[in-house]
């Protein structure tokens, strides 16, 4: 599998799109926003005077839907309240795998134009420029510190592969994708092994591309306690694909050896795994961090209609549309409808027994000078 | 008509794409290869000691096929001979409308890391990074004095819009879609007025973003006198082209009243046009400009088989991956096959008379400082 192609969250407008379908990833960003907001004022106080004549802010794992353009507008507004100078200019960049969607994203900056105008706040925005820079976020992005703010959501849970143990298949992960209650210990610690050197490697690549005194703002999937499994947690919603695909497998429609040979290039890491590797890496200070609670359904926040079959399809279909690509890489595209089908009622099944949520981390941070 | 949305190449890497039609100006950028290196040493000479830890090059009208990258690894092949301090990086920024198939170059910038590995020359290369940049160069597309080289090939006899009088309908222009034998004098006039309004602006917001002593290679379609009409032309090709499209008029296949509206955002200047606007701008030096003359036919130097036909339907191949969703805007893509249909046997009676050639110009400006 090659991560650099086919990690990519599903392109265009459908109804199976990302873009449609990243409701819950829009919540993340708002629920972030007063962490991002004090980067920023902080990040302006540590900047040296005068103000740096251009303000460099990338979005790693910008994907591609309305989340996208969230994030360029919301940093806009907070740095137009933050007392810039006037001089000031900001070059956006937002980043992803070449395989994300990005002709869509390009597409849609007429929108956030129209959106800056329509704002009734009158302020005036400072000059913004917007670029897309395709490439993974484990390899170097920027030349030398030229970057002032770096902000990922819902994106730093991606490995940058699977553990070659697993994808060779040296060790087996007994019918789960990922972490589940029947996986070995030994199978558990490849998949941690991967998430630090890849964090590790993530932080030193950021600390050379950031300027003094910049800042860092992550958020992502985790676990709220060094528990490897908790009810709830992300790893559930796998275990759950991971039985739909141990169905289709039943009924003859995926090998049993290709099943065995997928595992999901991820890991949710516990606050204390990040913060110590942080510590570890010696190149930030932490500023924050935090835990917050999201529901699997992308409308929990709305009134529900008491119709459980439908909460669960839309829970289906955010899922659908981060891991589509993946599946389709690995088992064709032939099983993917049936696959999901498949799904609606375990996550139905599921959700019986309680409302289900997932911990996102977040962290802000200040790199070291 | 949107000109920043429908003004693109065809997308992809299909029969009618640019991708597979770009052969014509893969031989420009070949041909500019010398003053491109004349401006790259020239850049590096006037470049403020100590070598600046970042060189950022963009190329404006990248559109999306193999030309794409033979500019940005000819360019990092050049800078790679041209004695860079050790501690130097680039930055490339490929800029396109946004309706340029920006994933399709995006997924290609693997194969481009596979060229520069494959180099015989033993050539250590600066470390690259590269972005696309959507909008249109007549708008500000950098911060303040950030680019030190902007090169553009095939891109600047493309206007910003088609003058209003002419798409508004207070002026028509006799069957033609650009200047034609046919075209009223004050008609030419409005073309020529778009040309100096958009070019003049062109210059202004470049020497804005460019660096002190910054360099740009421009390379677009002209005319080799200041004659406005000249055998083998490129605004030939357009009148044999508005020649097709009155056949599907007499066809009823096209409403006449859309032909009287259809104008290109288009126009060839005279050498003379452009050294007077860059002249009366002060605010670049010209350090080169020539003429050189390409062929209709994308493959005029591979061995002929003396097939007419063939050698038309490809100048047409050519012209239709670059013309095509302008067309579709207009007229629907329903026309669009059977206009091509016409169109061949159009351009192999001219061609009858002898090859058609175009004039290419090439401009080498350093900014004032």
């Amino acid at each position: 599998m090659e991560i650099e192609r086919t990690l990519h969250m599903v392109g265009g407008d459908g109804n199976d799109s990302y873009a449609t379908n990243s409701r819950l990833s829009m919540k993340a960003i708002m629920e972030t926003k007063p962490v991002l907001c004090k980067a920023i004022e902080g990040g302006f106080a540590s900047l040296s005077s005068p103000a740096p004549a251009k303000i460099v802010i990338a979005d790693l794992g910008c994907s591609s839907g309305p989340n996208t353009l969230l994030v360029v507008s919301g940093v806009i507004g907070m740095i137009s309240t933050s007392g810039y100078s006037e001089k000031t200019e900001l070059q956006f960049f937002l980043n992803d795998l070449p395989g994300n969607d990005f002709n869509y994203v390009f597409r849609s900056l007429q929108q956030l134009k129209q959106q800056l105008a329509d704002r009734k706040e009158g302020l005036l925005e400072p000059p913004y420029y917007i670029a897309g820079l395709p490439g993974s976020f484990y390899t170097r992005l920027f030349p030398c510190q030229s970057v002032h703010l770096f902000h990922s959501s819902y994106a730093l849970m991606w490995r940058s592969k699977v553990p070659e143990e697993l994808s060779s298949g040296v060790h087996l992960n007994k019918g789960n994708i990922y972490i589940g209650k029947a996986t070995p210990s030994h199978v558990v610690k490849l998949f941690q092994k991967k998430f630090k050197e890849d964090f590790s490697l993530f932080l030193t690549l950021r600390q050379e591309e950031l300027v003094s005194g910049g800042r860092m703002v992550l958020t992502f999937l985790g676990r709220k306690s060094s528990q490897m499994l908790a009810h709830g947690d992300v790893g559930t919603m796998w275990e759950l694909l991971a039985q739909a695909l141990q169905i289709l497998v039943q009924k003859g429609r995926v090998k049993e050896e290709d099943l065995t040979t997928f595992n999901l290039p991820f890991y949710a890491p516990s606050v204390d795994e990040v913060t110590e590797l942080i510590e570890e890496s010696g190149l930030f200070d932490v500023e924050h961090t935090g835990v917050f609670e999201s529901s699997w359904d992308p409308h929990d926040d709305s009134k529900s209609n008491g119709d459980v079959v439908a909460d669960c399809a839309r829970s289906a279909d955010s899922i659908r549309a981060v891991i589509k690509p993946l599946i389709t890489d690995h088992f064709g595209e032939s099983i993917v409808d049936e696959l999901f089908q498949v799904y609606v009622p375990i996550v139905a099944k599921h959700l019986e027994k309680g409302r289900a949520m997932y911990p996102v981390i977040v962290v802000s941070l200040k790199g070291r000078l």
